[in-house]
C-alpha cells in the first residue's frame, strides 16, 4: 500500500490543529497543499515542503482529499460558499468543531454541489496528531471513508462511526462529557480526602481503579437500556439514593462543594418519584433523555 | 497461617449485608457467633453452624474480633451504649454506613471504653462478599488492622487506608461519586447518541474506552494539585470551556437533559472568572474544595 502514501492531500485552515495535520501528512510523505486566509501561518509548512495554494479553488483541486479545519462551521460556509471553486468531484473531510445539525447541513450543502463529504471530530490536542493517541472520528458515506482511510491513518487512530454525518459530533461531545465527568468526580473525591490530609497523588490510583472498574460495567448495563427493562440485579435505585444522601452530607460536613453530589441525587430522586425506585441505575436514561429547564 | 482461619469472630447486625458477612466467615471455617435484635434473622446462619449469642455482651466476648453492621451509627450507639457489656479489651470493626465525623466520634467513644476500634466501609453488594470483587476499606490504628487482616481477608479485597478513622467513609463516598459520575456521563452520551438511532450497546465500548483512558491521567494530574501549579501542558481551561459550550448546545439541540453539561461548564466558568482560564483542568480543585450554596 505504499502507493497510497503518495496520495496528494490538501489542508484548508492552518490554526494550531491545521498546522499539525498538514505537518503530519508531510512527514508521512504525502504531497501536501495548504491554504490559509493569513498566508504567514503557512511559513513553517512551506519550509518543510508544503505547497501554498494561491486560492481555495487551487487547494481543492490539488488533493485527492481536502481536509478542512477552521474555527467554526460559519467560517466553512463563508469560505466555500464565497469561492468560485468547483466542489464537484472533490472529497471534503471537515474536521471543524461543530454540532451534529451543522454537520448534517454542511453535508447536504456540499453534496448538492457534487462533493463527497465526510464529517469528523478530533479527540486530541495538536501535539499528539500523528500518534495512536490522536483519535479522529469520521461519519458519512462508508465508501468515501474507505477510499481515504489509509491516507487518514497517518493522522492517528482513525475511526468510522456510520453514515449519519452527525455521528462524529455526537460521539465527540459524548466522549468529552465522560472526560470531564471522570475528572470532576476525581476532583470531588480529592477535595473530600484533602480535608483529612490525604494528598491528591495518594487518592488518584484509587479513583483510577474505580473509574476503570465501573467503565467495565457499561456494556452489561447497556443491555438493560436497549431492552427497556431494568431489574435490580445489583442494587435498587432507592438504595443508591440513600448512599447519595451520605455523599451530600459528607461533602457539606467537611466543607467542600456539594453541587455535583446534589445533581447526582436530584436525577435519581426524579426517577424514584416517577416510580422507578425499585429498578436499577440505567433506568435513569429516561431522565437523561428528556430536557429539563428550571 | 491456617490457625488464623480458626479465629473466632462475632457479627452484630444481620441485615442482608451482615448475613453475607457471617455466612462468609462460616464458610471460611471461622467459629462464628451472631447477634441481631430480631433473632429470626439468624435462622439460616444457625442452621449453617453459627452460634446465636443470647446478648450483645455475649457476642462481644465470643470473637477475637467483632464485626458491627447496623443500619446507622445511631443504632450502634444505642446498642453498645445501652448494653452492660464490657467493651474493654474487645476489638470492634464497624462496617456500618456513616460519615467521617460519625466514624471518628465512634472511635473516640469506643476507645474511651477500652476497645480497639477500626472503622470500615463495604464497597460491594451482599452477593459478592467473599470474592475479590468485594472491596472493604478500613481505617484506624494499623496494628489493630494487621492483627485481624488474615481473618478479614475471607470477606474480599481488604484494604487499609490510614490511622484517621474517618478515611474509610471518605474514600467510600469519593468512590461512589466516581461510580455515579461515570454512569451519568455514560447516560448523557447514550441519550445523545440515541437521538441518532445509535443503541446503548453500540456506544458503551466507546464510553468505556474514554473513561478508562481518562482515569489513566489522574496520577499525573494529581501532581499538579499537590504542587499547586497548573501549567496548561495539554489544554487551557478557557479552551475546554468552549468545548463545554458545544456539549450544552448539542444536548439542547437534540432535546436531551443538559443539567450535567451545564454544571460542568458552570464549574469551569467560575474558575475562569477567578483568573484561571490559562491554566489546566486540575486547577478546578479550588472550586471543588469550597462550598457554594445558592
Amino acid at each position: 500500500m505504499n502507493d497510497e502514501n503518495d496520495a496528494p492531500v490538501a489542508v484548508i485552515g492552518l490554526g494550531l490543529m491545521g498546522q499539525a495535520l498538514a505537518g503530519t501528512f508531510l512527514k508521512a510523505g504525502h504531497p501536501t497543499t495548504v491554504w490559509n486566509r493569513t498566508t504567514s501561518k503557512a511559513g513553517r509548512l512551506v519550509a518543510a515542503g508544503a505547497r501554498l495554494a494561491p486560492t481555495v479553488g487551487d487547494a481543492l483541486r490539488a488533493g485527492s482529499v481536502t481536509i478542512i479545519c477552521l474555527t467554526d462551521y460559519q467560517a466553512v460556509h463563508e469560505l466555500l460558499g464565497a469561492t468560485d471553486a468547483e466542489l464537484d468531484g472533490t472529497t471534503l473531510i471537515n474536521l471543524t468543531s461543530g454540532d451534529s445539525t451543522q454537520a448534517r447541513e454542511a453535508a447536504r450543502w456540499a453534496e448538492q454541489r457534487g462533493a463527497r463529504y465526510l464529517d469528523g471530530a478530533i479527540m486530541a490536542i495538536p501535539s499528539v496528531i500523528g500518534t495512536a493517541e490522536a483519535v479522529i472520528l469520521h461519519s458519512g458515506p462508508q465508501p468515501d471513508f474507505e477510499a481515504h482511510e489509509s491516507t487518514l491513518a497517518a493522522l492517528g487512530t482513525v475511526t468510522y462511526l456510520g453514515a449519519d454525518h452527525g455521528l462524529a459530533s455526537l460521539y465527540d461531545v459524548a466522549g468529552l462529557a465522560m472526560m470531564w465527568s471522570v475528572l470532576n468526580a476525581w476532583l470531588q473525591g480529592t477535595a473530600l480526602l484533602r480535608t483529612a490530609g490525604v494528598d491528591a497523588a495518594t487518592y488518584a490510583p484509587f479513583a483510577q481503579q474505580i473509574a476503570a472498574g465501573v467503565a467495565g460495567w457499561l456494556p452489561g448495563y447497556a443491555e438493560q437500556i436497549d431492552s427497556g427493562s431494568y431489574p435490580a440485579e445489583v442494587s435498587a435505585l432507592e438504595t443508591d439514593a440513600r448512599a447519595m444522601a451520605h455523599l451530600i452530607e459528607e461533602s457539606e460536613a467537611v466543607g467542600v462543594n456539594a453541587e455535583l453530589p446534589r445533581l447526582i441525587k436530584a436525577m435519581a430522586d426524579r426517577s424514584i418519584a416517577a416510580g422507578h425506585g425499585g429498578e436499577q441505575y440505567p433506568v435513569l436514561i429516561e431522565e437523561f433523555a428528556r430536557p429539563r429547564n428550571d
